[in-house]
């Protein structure tokens, strides 16, 4: 078979990663893996030693096509292998705990996708797994990778230097539209019991985790509704790819939600609203957000990731106004391996950049952020949510107790 | 003295207007008065009659500056005199009421600005002084200007032809940053005893008024946060005016909210989120609003005043997007009157806009709207936002009792 | 019949003015005559004392409906009436010339609306005889409006303060599209002995006098593209107004340029580019330009005309990036006056502005800008662009021989 | 060594690539070889085979960072192996003719950067030796790779399909401001024996390409200005990367234009405005590009570039408007293979694209475009602009004469 990939450059330590699921996420992981040593310097060079799946001659294409040296079938044969160091969980959120826990228990640095989980029983148990791992000298991160959006770690940057002042209003929404045509069909995206929740989990996680990011503190308490707006829709004909799929006659109930809608605090006094839903007709990936501080504003679009804008409240207010700070600069985050200002990067760079940074955590010896603690944070955001909204929206504040190790 | 504009054009019946108060909104008021009848056929000639304000030389001054033929210094000689068929109320909140009632009971038409009052009763009793009044003829009218934004009333136009189909969210945001500075002071705008309540009555009012007239149907409930972030402020030195004002040493308390994030629900369905703010660094005048339905969208942002932006659902997805409509075709609501396509209209068209309509209202005998029981439905939820950011942010239906006249 | 805006306010001195032509550019006038007094404070007090049309009836239609105390239907009776001080000229190029020398040499002042002239030579003319009437005290100015949009006076402002650097490029549009469809009638602007010339006297007159006005010098010389797309129209059935027309069955020849593609120098090195014209379809009235200097860079669409774009190039380029400056500041020019800020102006409040600059040059016996000799100036670009689309775009100086008096 | 991405896929025949140049362009060259098998389904498989330079440390140390599976120092050595199937082009203009005539010759296809040469006569040599070529089964590309921008490629079949009707206006401008600051040093960008021309031929060309490609037309006739703003640089210290670089105190002459202005016109009677400059302060890579035509319009600015706007003017005036396609639509060009829906690319997939495209090519035996002749079409139009610019300007006819092979 072709050899890609998973031999290491001479003098550079390998790393050998091995990957459970090979959809969506995992052709965006694949990306990641195969560019970052292409672009950056790396200090351990990651080899892509196998990947995962059931079916077997499915999962041999993917190897073949994603660039992975070999195949399995069983992820605890994956976890078993001693050519791999690290195990990278590109599964739907049911299995995270299990697969992501006994790797971790076997030794593995973790790579696992977000949400963490489904419950915050399961994240807790993770955390734990994490931090008994941590003792061991291994990593365990949790792949928010919109953290990684060039524009995203330069906002983080401002907000920690100031620019922004004290905060006053944090806003974030991510809105998509795939869900508007009531004839797609049900996929494991819109079951509670693979997913755990609909737009709320997959959408509202990542915008929890962003305001955390940004902001610098866990989201205090929320109040909120959630609603699902078509109840009945196709059974899956077949095997669904990514947000695209069809259906057959028959059908069967949604059990998340389509949209959830909620309001917040943060512990400094800034007030947060959130939106997450599928049903945002001609929105197709808008991850939205603005803070406004005393000293500063920013504002930034998904759908158009290479910009950050910025508003600096210190200047005179006759030549004032937001600036689209185009982030392509080789002073921006990422940016000094890339290419020439102006020259836009797009949404699979996240997975190069998190690639590197995890690589970098594991060679210091460091914990990498996100933290599979920073996922549990927004699993109990995401409960309090929950809670919320089956308690008439009353305010819920997020539960805080330290996790037991 | 100078006369201006109070002489009614020949065979045109006349219509006296007596105008209470001159600040921001008694010169925008003025500015429509002076202007609807040069650019609009109208039904009825607007006379600008009488200026009213407690000091007499300062009332004065205005008169002459703002193009009124007299001046008085008491309301209630105003509503009493026999040249004035129409009082138009542009005083802060706390006197809507008896300034309001009194003028209906003396036979007037009423203009009234918004909030329609500071409280749910104020507004029930000018409610049924509106309907007793209009058995004999008389017409009464809230002054949410926003709605005659030609790009809102187009909004409204392609809601009601049904471009969006079943609405999904209603997503309204006011966002202006006059606060943000510590050091601006007490004006009436910050005491609960004037205005009855802060970024909510004042801007909240605004986009609840456009949430009920754009998606047709009133707000059902609601879920809310509300804050004050700076509490005390200098007490004011002197007259302030419109939005700018300077104080003093001495401080008091900020007796109203600088900030409200709400959630709702509409009745068929759509969820809804609202923010009113004075709080947000760089945005100046961001009224900005989004709607999702299940054929289509409509976005728009009050700094930019004569764009809608759509998006056409139905529509292939390779060359779907959402479209900047620049409303200044001579088939747009109001634009048949103005500029050729492209010269833009400002905000003080709407105070013309809202003049024309309320003319052809007198003229037909027509209910003009927003009607009182329009400017009540707004203060039940402004009402219910505060009962719900007192009770810990539950979820608060908005009393829908029909009023008794 | 209705006494409106034409006596004087109390200790102010009365200035009259008779207009020429009532049609859009009348009507746009009027406004701004009726409203300077009623937003600033003036030196003098305009009186609209007579508008004058060729049509007896049409015109005192206009007057009642546009705000003027009576009609005329000959210009030379009204530069001969004693209360009349200013003529103010909305008539088509053909007749400028003509109507400002005969005014200036009976002793009034005069704005003219642009394009100065239908020649060089009826420009020379006007100039020569706006400076025998400058020494005996009077003022005339060329209606170049849109230097009075507040985001264009803002950026002449930032240019004289250095904040560009030296000036690099030049680069101003004007499209509209009016002319897209090959039904729309011959109206008097497609005919060359009424208009002088096409898309380029008409919108290719204002981005050269922009151009020269923000760079602060004259254009060295043009090399230029013009065409004509649609060269046969149906002529027109009776009267047309603004911009919309309808046509019958007959056609004729249209004499005029669609559009003019140009490039240019500055004599301190800049390099310019314009283009004006009336077949881009979607742009109602896009007059944009950008200028790059070595410190900074500006750009500006009238399709949004209360922002203006700036990029700061000498700050870190890590933050900087074009911010959007809401020209709506109390500081900035001409808002003083006006609303609160984010309360957006619109294309008429140009005409205002123009009104409350002359009438303060007329008080303090200054010359206002822009004079005549500017629209001479503007004038000899025109005809240099018409003699290079002559010469085969050969790159042709501007004739910059002082004019003789 | 590393091996890598250097055999082929089981059951497909592999492709070896050799590359000459190693820069900014080798880096994406070799993104785009390196991913393209992993993204979408290819009838060959590339094989990065061997990499070219001069700096035998440099080039193996290129080889094991970018992917290559051997290095070589000589391109005749490159061009003489047997494993060797195309060559990639990726080094200065001055080369381009001997390396691809060589390459050719030998019975390689090719793919060689824009511009194609620095000479019209280079550039028509390399099209006969692509046409003799061409007859023995081999094809040659020219890589103008913006083609494959999926928004431009689309605007490309929108334009084709009738969608514009008759076009009327095509407006394209590259700005970058790289060269503003007049230390950055004198690299061989600068350097008219190696670069060709500046501004023109780097930003020029490709916009000329871009132009031809979505009209369907080759350029008629150009009218040019052309500039050195700063005509005396630092020479440069040791090497320089990319686009950054430094230098010291001696200094050197700038031998080509930092900017080129010109117009034109198309045979079938659009005109034409084309701007190419390093000097636009805040302007990265603003490739902009406006069409407009009698049934609708398009633009286009790459630094947006999953962004295609769109006018469609045979909709009704009062609901049309520019909209914003989001090019990421599953049944956009390319766009099958990537993400889903509002999943941005970036700069670097153009090249990717360029690699599929090339391969189906050379698998089915068709000429791939743009072809070498498209390359001296483009050299055509930017000698008749430096022509022009030498000529004062004079409209300056594109040569046509057919290529004699």
């Amino acid at each position: 078979m072709r050899e890609t990939e998973h031999e290491a450059e001479p003098g550079k330590r390998p790393l050998g990663v091995g990957m459970v699921g090979y959809a969506f996420m995992g052709a965006a992981h694949s990306q990641g893996w195969r560019t970052v040593g292409r672009v950056f310097d790396l200090p351990l060079q990651p080899v892509l030693s196998a990947v995962c799946g059931r079916d077997g001659a499915a999962v041999r294409a993917a190897a073949d096509r994603l660039g992975w040296a070999s195949a399995e079938t069983d992820w605890r044969a994956l976890v078993a292998r001693d050519d791999i160091d690290l195990i990278d969980i590109c599964t739907p959120g049911d299995s995270h705990a299990e697969i992501a826990i006994a790797a971790l228990d076997a030794g593995k640095h973790v790579l696992c996708e977000k949400p963490l989980a489904n419950t915050v029983e399961e994240a807790e148990a993770m955390v734990e797994a994490a931090e008994r791992a941590r003792a061991r000298g291994q990593v365990a991160m949790v792949g928010f990778n919109y953290r990684r959006v060039p524009a995203l770690a330069l906002a983080r940057q401002m907000v920690a230097d100031g620019r922004l002042g004290t905060l006053r209003h944090v806003r974030l929404s991510y809105l998509q539209d795939w869900l508007v045509d009531p004839a797609f069909p049900l996929t494991w995206r819109l079951r509670k019991d693979r997913a755990g929740s609909g737009a709320l989990g997959d959408l509202g996680a990542h915008i929890v985790d962003l305001a955390q990011y940004l902001v610098g503190e866990p989201v205090a308490g929320v109040s909120a509704l959630t609603e699902t707006f078509v109840r009945e829709r196709p059974l899956l004909d077949g095997a669904s790819s990514g947000l695209t799929a069809e259906g057959g006659t028959a059908t069967g109930q949604v059990t998340v939600d389509d949209a959830a809608v909620f309001t917040g605090r943060f512990p400094s006094g800034a007030l947060a609203s959130f939106e997450a839903t599928r049903f945002a007709a001609g929105r197709k990936n808008a991850l939205r957000l603005e803070l406004n501080g005393s000293d500063g504003s920013l504002a930034f679009d998904l759908e158009r990731l290479n910009e950050l804008s910025f508003h600096d409240h210190t200047e005179p207010a006759t030549s004032s106004g937001f600036r689209r700070i185009l982030v392509t600069e080789p002073g921006h985050p990422y940016l000094e391996a890339w290419w020439p200002p102006g020259h836009g990067l797009g949404y699979e760079h996240t997975f190069v950049h998190q690639a590197r940074d995890l690589l970098h955590a594991i060679a210091t010896d460091a914990q990498p952020e996100p933290s599979f603690a920073a996922g549990l944070s927004v699993q109990r955001v995401l409960a309090a949510v929950e809670e919320s909204a089956e308690k008439n929206s009353v305010y819920t504040p997020v539960a805080s107790t330290p996790v037991t190790v």
